[in-house]
């Protein structure tokens, strides 16, 4: 049962590389389906490390801290699949469509990204062909296979000084046009203990509700967006804490837009 | 389907901290189960850090470095339920079996470990009650779930110097009194371009194949234990690496034990 993807001889994975994007857990029984689309901070060896020096590479511009194993540990405890980039989102940001500049960004935050510079649209459409299609193809087949219509829940970290400016919000609950699950989990996050705030640190006004919108909204399927402050997760009892503070929290969000949940 | 583990007041986890191990793609076809014993380096808030300083509670000694990671990658590649602890191996190692001392151990390699001195018997027995017996029963019902019999793949790391010495041999292929995976398994790596060893670093007269033999020989499972030189697997470049090479080979391993495998 081995999935892999096909290869063209110019792809900017090699094989060994492949594939752009991973689902875990695929016949997980929740009424959900977990993405992370800044899982990693992987840069194919094709683009040699798009120019950035080590502390670029490492830091939040290049991946979203500690939202994979938040997302992982989600997936085993609410038993719900999760659809994951395997790439860095300066390769190409997975929650941005392709027609956007910041889908392959010259520049983030403090970070100058070297390897973006004046791409050509050869260029741009390789990205896309090989880590963003196959991202969404796999996102999509797995929403398409779900049984019942999940809920959509993307998983995210977001730096607490950003531009120089302190971020006091330790939670972000986002959403687009459809905030019926935003709302069900704002309302199950009421007592958590955590600062928790809707649509911050970022708004659909900042563009980063793409997949909300191409997956989530198209489909009529409710849906939201998670930000978690990631100096909260970057150490395994941030991460646990974590876990055990959202997992109650997403449960019930998730029981409330079940058949069970709806007829009571 | 939320799973939580029952608590009594007395627990070393708190309920946020709980459960003590996780299993991911519980409903995974493949006729394998996966297994990482020192998946993480937690230690609960109870146990104060066990003593150990930043470099220690960081260190090798803690967890299997980058093993967690390529052992969740592989999950999904296979399609293979993972079993996994959630807790530092310097708490409770659960590949260890409750009677020897280094189940709990007082020094790690050059780290002593202050908060495993003079343990008491009933301090030993929580141990053993909240991090092993949770690992084990959920490893047995995983195990016992399956609808065919699978190959028990355990996934770990190793330091690349132990003590002072240097250790060449990148990938280790391990096996106790049931050697059949492991000779397949090493058939097939033949040709991966790492420098393979059976029953290396470690072999059986360490007493690291408790888990193959608890869960494995007594069932009559085919069984392996990898161990992978942890510089090769801790940046996302060389996890990505080592997965896609590990992946075919575990595949075709697992393969040959199948019913298909065997009647051909």
């Amino acid at each position: 049962m081995l999935r892999m993807q096909s290869k063209t001889e110019s792809s900017l994975l090699s094989p060994l590389e492949a594939p752009a994007a991973r689902v875990l857990n695929a016949r997980g029984v929740a009424r959900a389906v977990l993405v992370c689309e800044h899982a990693s901070r992987f840069i194919p060896a094709a683009l040699d490390g798009l120019g950035l020096d080590d502390v670029a590479a490492r830091s939040h511009a290049a991946w979203d801290i500690g939202a994979l194993e938040v997302a992982v540990e989600l997936a085993g405890a609410l038993d719900a699949p999760l659809v994951h980039s395997r790439v860095s989102r300066l390769v190409y940001d997975c929650n941005r469509p392709p027609e956007r500049e910041d889908s392959m960004p010259p520049r983030s935050e403090v970070f100058a990204v070297p390897g973006n510079q004046g791409l050509t649209m050869d260029q741009r459409a390789q990205r896309v062909r090989d880590i963003y299609e196959p991202f969404r193809g796999l996102l999509s087949q797995t929403l398409d296979r779900r049984p019942e219509p999940p809920v959509l829940i993307t998983i995210h970290s977001f730096t607490p000084i950003y531009n120089g400016k302190t971020r006091a919000v330790e939670l972000g609950i986002l959403h687009d046009s459809d905030d019926r699950a935003a709302q069900v989990m704002l309302n199950h996050a009421a007592h958590c203990g955590l600062r928790v705030a809707l649509n911050e640190p970022y708004s659909p006004e900042d563009g980063v509700t793409h997949t909300l919108r191409e997956h989530g909204i198209a489909r009529g399927l409710p849906n939201v967006m998670i930000e978690i402050r990631n100096d909260l997760i970057d150490t395994p009892t941030g991460v646990n804490r974590i876990v055990g503070l959202l997992t109650p929290i997403l449960a019930a969000t998730v029981e409330t837009f079940s058949d069970a949940g709806q007829n009571t």
